[in-house]
Order: structure tokens, then sequence, then C-alpha cells
């Protein structure tokens, strides 16, 4: 293998959440899978090395979905009409427990990891189900595919059907196992994952925050996404002052870098909780919009400089494309802006969460500088197009109406991937 | 050709908003276009014809998209960030006037079409552009395709750029002279079209409104988008009493079939007249989203009884799929429903106002009943999925998650169109 790597097209990403860096018709020189640097006119140290010439076409960072559940793939877009409690029972519970059976799960996660490279997903952090050796099919099939991950086995001990939730104990040795199996992965490694408080004992919650230490291991889990779960949550744990202080008090709290996803409602106390302890929020737009939780106030949390990642959160989300949570936050923000002008996120601020932020929980990709992996998908788009609109035009219209078919290559850490 | 056409697939639609018809494994039978009746069993005076079997897959009504602009069809997803009166003016009125050139008419007007067959739109009521050159390219790629359409040459003639406005009397002239000539089609017919109230004059609306009585020829406009439209119509016409009554007092209100798009903002005594004259209003959530206006109350529309059928507004509306609109109609009704539950819209009602109540603004489309032209579209989906979900799970599967891919065959007429 040659010692540097050369895409030529037009770079486009964001260093900031304020406007994007462009270079048109730029080259991207990259070594062992890290860039080198970008340039504008190639330098003659590198003219005798091959150059990947993508023409006219974009070249932009991959997404990096920081929260979705891959044991509800199947599901994406039935049930939309029904309560949250009743699509849990009826369509989630169901399915999650089904895939226990490893040769469903196969099938399934290999076509859920597929789907996401696809469209340009680059990472993602995946909620498995309950099951331990289900959740090692997810594993073998992220490991398979070139794509970076976070996979966790959900934690659940009480308050849902007894064909899913464990004992505290099997709960625990599940999530150790595969910690140890797998902890030594580059791309695809474990993360600890109580579904949420109400489905958590707190001796396992302990345990889980425990072992996050230990192992050095990220957290991930749902916090206030509506308001009945805020009253459930409540009742639950009476001894503490709100929902974020359930999982600081039952150690699962930024000890290790900790997500905590939909974020809808928080309260003063909690939103100051969040930036101290540098957590990570990640907002799913569609899905709380579909389940009608409301609108989180993601501006007001960016202005309080928390980092704020995007996931599709399948299946309460009901695209898998990172494009289309990149359009709803945008679009969701417009709704809140209708009555506060204040709170509208714009395109560069929208499409740095689902990139620069997002990749920065996996290290150093989701930009295109010195110093990252090459982390990059290509866009090509209609000649139409191409000939009317400038770079910044054509890269929002990949966004709000590409698919697919639009992207030509998928890079992780220099390796283009083998996607059909 | 034999006298009566049989398809065999598992036959959905709505015929009341309020819940789905369902036949599995059923037979539509059609003569000459049009559907005699759908069965269960094939009766045996049928069974010396021909079945195509569809197998497992599913027949549904095509769309009917009651608002778009094929003027803005190439910036769908561009200056999405930009304020209406700089959209207009940087994106929209430059490309408006660009498509004055046949040349380009030709080529982008057939894309339009054919991107919008392609994803199960058979029907549009569709805006061109003030050019009456260009409109008749817009005229003759629908009727190249075999799909439904009324086409509108834009009338305007104040309150824009010099390059795409008209004297009154050109924009009467070209639009009479369209008129004359397609008056005798049966699929791709005229549609009075003043672009709205701030871009028309008085004497022009009197005239389009006898041209559309005299020609028994529908209109259709924009109405009360935002709150600065609404304050600016105000101040044009301080003679009327609304918005609504603009129209109404220069005669352009119901009396050929009327649309109105947008109405998001109406006062009780605009809806009482929609509903008195039996007016047509075009939901476009999408666009509504995009350009900051708000969210129209469509259920509150719907219980008082007024015609409510659903547009993309491409390129208000960013996605050409009338799928994406009827999610973001349940989507955006769900968002009002936080505040206020008996907001909500259903997914057969949305899926109804789509195709039945769209529908009916062309005819006897829309519904797979009998005297219905025979104008449907079959969904072939994923055997994961198929093996797991009822009928009506995968039609909302469908609707959520699908794409063009997944549309097997498109018939308007009873005719299988060839796209590609």
């Amino acid at each position: 293998m040659s010692k540097y790597q050369i895409l030529k097209g037009h770079i486009v990403f964001t260093d900031t959440p304020n406007s994007f860096n462009v270079i048109e018709n730029g080259y991207i020189v990259s070594s062992n899978g890290s860039i080198v640097d970008t340039y504008q006119e190639l330098p003659q140290q590198y003219e005798s090395y091959e150059v990947k010439d993508y023409g006219d076409a974009l070249i932009i960072p991959g997404f990096y979905d920081l929260h979705n559940h891959a044991g509800q793939y199947l599901q994406r877009g039935t049930g939309m009409g029904k309560q949250l409690l009743d699509w849990l029972t009826d369509y989630t519970y169901k399915l999650e427990r089904d895939l226990a059976d490893v040769e469903f799960a196969e099938v399934v996660y290999k076509k859920y990891v597929n789907h996401m490279l696809k469209n340009g997903t680059l990472g993602a952090c995946s909620y498995a189900t309950s099951s331990t050796e289900g959740t090692e099919c997810l594993f073998e099939a992220f490991k398979g595919s070139g794509m970076r991950a976070y996979v966790g086995k959900v934690n659940m001990e009480r308050n849902a059907p007894g064909y899913i939730i464990e004992s505290v104990e099997k709960s625990l040795e599940g999530t150790k196992y595969l910690i140890e199996k797998y902890k030594h992965e580059q791309k695809v490694k474990p993360i600890i994952t109580p579904r949420f408080a109400p489905t958590s004992k707190r001796e396992s919650m302990i345990e889980l925050g425990k072992m996050a230490s230990t192992y050095n291991v990220p957290i991930q889990t749902h916090i206030s996404e509506n308001m009945d779960e805020i009253a459930w949550v409540k009742e639950l744990y009476p001894e503490c002052k709100d929902y974020a202080s359930v999982y600081k008090d039952y150690n699962l709290w930024g000890q290790t870098p900790t997500l905590m996803a939909h974020a809808v409602h928080l309260n003063d106390s909690e939103i100051n909780m969040c930036k101290e302890e540098n957590l990570y929020i990640v907002h799913c737009p569609d899905s709380n919009i579909n389940v009608r939780s409301g609108i989180a106030p993601i501006k007001k949390y960016l202005d309080n400089k928390i980092n704020v990642g995007i996931g599709t959160d399948i299946a309460g989300g009901h695209k898998i494309q990172m494009t289309e949570a990149i359009v709803r936050t945008i679009q969701s923000s417009k709704i809140l802006s209708v009555q506060d002008p204040s709170a509208l996120v714009s395109f560069p601020e929208a499409f740095y969460m689902a990139t620069a932020k997002g990749g920065a929980f996996f290290g150093n990709v989701g930009k295109l500088k010195p110093g990252y992996k090459l982390d990059a998908i290509v866009i090509e788009d209609d000649e139409l197009y191409k000939n009317r609109y400038s770079i910044l035009d054509r890269l929002e219209k990949f966004i709000y109406t590409g698919d697919d078919r639009w992207i030509l290559d998928r890079y992780v850490s220099g390796k283009k991937l083998d996607i059909r």
C-alpha cells in the first residue's frame, strides 16, 4: 500500500457550529487512515502518489448516530398511532424478545448495519436487547461491516414483561461478559446501557456505574422524554431530587463519557448538571414528535455549551437516515422559533451536531482536518443541479432531498467500504 | 385488448377518513380503465381472463398532490435558512425566469413529472411560471407521461421583479391561449392560477374569475400562509374584510372548484366561507414548517367538514414524495396535540386526504371501488417485514419509511405506466 492516500473533490465540513469550511476542487492527503492535511493545490511532495479524483463530487464527513435501537429496526414506521405503552407492548417488546434468537438476530442486525452504512452513517451508539447472545450478534454484525459502533446490551430488571427482563445478577453478568469479550476492539466497542431509570433496579445501576469506571466504558440511557415518564420516575425514586439526580445518585452520570437521549423537559438544575459534568444530550427530533413528547429546546442547550449530538432513535424515530434527523432538527427548531426566534438551529449547527460533535464521541472523526481519521462520504448529485448551485447549496440539497443513491463511496479510517 | 383487466394482491384504500378497507389476497376487476368491482374470490364469469397476480404485494390508490410548483422543482432543499423574501429573490424568481427558456423548461419539467410518478403521485395541481411558452412545456411534459394534472400559468402583475411580472393584458392573454389549447384534454387540464393576492391586480383577478366561469376551469392560489403576508394583504386591499374576502370580492372564490393552499391562519369567518362555498384547503405541512409559518389546524378544518387535501408544495416543501407529506401531516398534528389532544390527525385521515380527497378533485379517482378509475400503485416490501406484520402495518411502514424502489407498478385509468 502506498504511503499516502489522496482524494480530490469539493471538501466540505464544519470545524465549528457557526459555518462551513469549503475547499472547492481540493485534496485530502492521508496516511495510515489519518488525515495529514487538506490542500487547494497538491504540494509537489505528493505528486508521485495516485489521486482518487471524484471530479465534481462533494467529500464530506460521515454521520454519527448517537442514539438508536437495533432491537427495533424491523418495526420502523409501524404502530405510529399508538400510545407509548401500547406501542412498547404490542410491537417493541415482542420484537426485542424474538431477537434473542441468534439466527433471526444475525439476519436483522446485518441488514440494520448495512442500511446505516448505505446512508452514510459511519458510527452509531446502538441498543441491542436484553439478550446477551442477541447482543453478541450485533457486535459481530458491526465488526463485519467496517463501521464504528458502541454496542449496548440493554439492562432491564423490572417494569417490563417477564420475557425480556432479567435478574440483576444475570443482567450484570451478561454486560460484563460482553465488555470482557470486546474491550480490545478498535472500532466496535461496548457501552453500558441501562434502558432507563424505570426499568432499572438501584443495585444494578450502582454496579453498572462501577463497571463503567473499572473498564473505562461509556454509558448511554434515556432521560426526560415525556411528562408521564418524569412523573413515574418521581414516584419510583422519591429519594431523588429529579430525573438527572436518579442517574447521578446511582452512579451513572459522567464518570465516563455519558449519553442522555431525548432530554425534552430538563429543569434548570438538570441543565446545569449536564454542563458541569460534560454530558452529551442526544437530540431525537423525529421520535419526540412521533411519540408526542414535545420538542426539545436544543438551541438553549447549545447556548449553555452542552454537548448535543443527534440520534435517529429508530424505531421511535421512523427514519434511519441521519440526513432526515438533521432536517427534522432544523424543522423542530423552526416550529419553536415561531414563538421564540432565539430557538432557531441553523443548518451548519445541525450538520455540526451530526458530524463533528457526534464524531467526537468516537474519537478524532467528523471533521476533515489534520489529525482526524479519514471518515468521509462522497456525494454525487444531478447534473441539472450541479451547474446551477453553489457547493453549499448542493450540500443542503443532499441533506434535504438526497438518499443513499447519491452516496458514491464511504471511507472509515481511510478504508473504502464495500457496500451493496 | 381483453374486455376485463384483473389485478390480484392485498387491496387497501380509504372509503372514509375513519378507517381502511382491506381485502387480503383480493381481486380488482376493471373494464376500459374503470373498476367494475373488487372481490375476495374471483367470480366465475371472469375466470377466462388473465389475472396479473402481484402475490403478496399491496395494491393501493396513487397519491394526488394538490399543490406544488414545477417552476421551483430544481431548487428543492436549497436556501432553507433564508427568510421568505430573500428566498424568493435569490432562488425562486430567478429560476422561474430561466424557465421561460423552453429548452431548459423541457428538460426540467420532464424530470419533475417523472420524479412524481416514480414516487406514486398520479395526479398534481401544478404551478408553472408566468411564462406562457414555459407553461406550454409543462403541459406537454405531463401529456407525454400518462399522469393526471392541472397545470397553471402563473398570473402576476405587480410586487415582484420586472423580469417575471407581466401586464394584465399579457397575463390574461397567455392564460386564455393555454385554456383554448388544452381545454379538451382528458388527463392534463388548465387551471386558473393567480400566484396570490399581493402579486395580482384587481382587474386581473376579476377577469380571471370570468374566464374560470366561461370555460368552467378550476382555480388555485395561496391564502394566509404567514402573518406578515396577511398584514400585507390587509394593506394592499383595505376595502376587503379579510384575506378570503379579497378573493371572494374579486371573483376567485368557489364559482368553479377552488384550491386554497396553506390556510395556516384563517379566522372563523374565513373558515365559514370555505365551508359554505365548498372550497378545498390544501395542507402543505413541510412548507409551513420550512418557511416558519406555523402549523395549520387541519383537524379543526376536517371537523368543520371542509375539503382538505395535501400538497408537497415543492419547493417551500423540500420533498416531492406524497408519502412524506402524509407523515408530516400526522407529525404536525401531533405537535399541536401536545397542547390540544383534539388536534390529532390519524393515519387513515391523512391517507384519505392524500388519496381519496385529493383524487376527488380530479374526478372518480383515489378509491379502489366500483365506478372509480383504476388509478393504483403496487407496493412490494421486504421479506423480513412481510412475514411479521399485518397488511396495515406494512402500508404504514411504506408510508413512513418507503421510497420509489418499493413501487413495482403504477396504473392510471388502467394503463400501466412505463417509468424509468
